[in-house]
């Protein structure tokens, strides 16, 4: 392993465990101390690693948009149709919210307010790089549907990141939905509300089948 | 004006001045000298309306869910198609995360990790009772479709909470889509979600009109 290797390793488990004590402090209530301590460094130590409690912030920001890049749109790079990437790509991001491992510094991807000057310039520059990948999907999607749109695919793509993002409010994996229909149940709702379909079964709300 | 009308109209103004300065400094950055001062009061002055920095948050969220009552819920408590009444609440919520006024109330109800023991639970109770609602409102509107039901209630109830309240992250008045606009968009977006319609009109692509 190359220094740069390590230290990236070293930058990226910093991150992890500073996320989650500013998730549960805020970034203004959890001091450089503290974080020094959880990551088990001096704070000299972690000085110098990250450089500033600012600088700190935006790391943690940026390896947000990494994990999205490595663990998302990495493995749907090779997906040829529109709607099948998209589709794994809503998987891939809920099940980044989801997790409990990367929870954290998902969530303070969009506390973004204590980031100040050209470091929330750079991490809001990745922000927009996703999102007009997303309305480019979906307006693909909706060309190749054939029918007229239904909707702005700005307006689909935020309502699609107001859903996925809003999951850490409420969504625990020990409750009574899986992940499974969690994610399940999101897909489809969106692809209904961006699309119309599947069309609604005819049948009368007495004679369906109670099994089903 | 009794003085109890009196001081609960001073509370308030506090917490719309209050709720701006934890918005902009959030809730540890910001001093309850600062607030003193934008309110123009003396510090102790603040202390005699609200008790402490705790209290005061709590009284911002209160006030919070106090106007979705007053301003959404009583308003559409009289209708009785449960998908018109959805349709209401649904406008005057997205109406209330999008005004200027009132924004950082609302917004700042979502930050509620700063509260701790009763009065969170006091805020959550309030909370839930409107996520029950929707889901109650919500289910009405599966079962008189007659169709079978294609999300569970508090699947879409959250989903629908996810659009409505991710709009402050990037929704600006003063951009290309009108409120109008806007507020069509996701409710025909949640509709289509909830109940699979409107049918998908079979035209291809290149017949459509270009002009609508």
């Amino acid at each position: 392993m190359s220094e740069t290797v390590d230290s990236k390793q070293k930058l990226r488990e910093i991150c992890r465990i500073a996320a989650r004590v500013f998730y549960e402090k805020g970034y203004d209530g959890a001091s450089m101390q503290e974080i020094a301590e959880a990551v088990k460094l001096t704070k000299a130590g972690l000085y110098h690693h990250v450089g500033s409690k600012d600088r700190l912030l935006f790391e943690i920001m940026n390896y947000g948009m990494d994990i999205l890049d490595e663990t998302v749109l990495e493995k749907v790079k090779s997906i040829e149709d529109p709607q099948e990437k998209l589709r794994q790509t809503i998987i891939g991001h809920i099940d980044l919210v989801v997790r409990a491992r990367d929870m954290e510094i998902t969530v303070i991807l969009h506390e973004n307010r204590s980031l100040k000057g050209p470091l929330r310039k750079k991490i809001n520059a990745r922000k927009k790089a996703y999102i007009h990948y997303l309305e480019d999907l979906i307006a693909q999607v909706q060309d190749k549907s054939g029918h007229e749109r239904l909707i702005s695919p700005a307006l689909a793509a935020f309502n699609l990141l107001g859903i996925i993002n809003w999951l850490y409010q409420w969504y625990r994996p020990e409750g009574p939905i899986t992940q499974e229909e969690l994610t399940k149940g999101c897909v489809d709702f969106f692809f209904r509300g961006l699309l119309g379909g599947p069309q609604v079964p005819t049948t009368p709300a007495q004679d369906q089948n109670p099994f089903v």
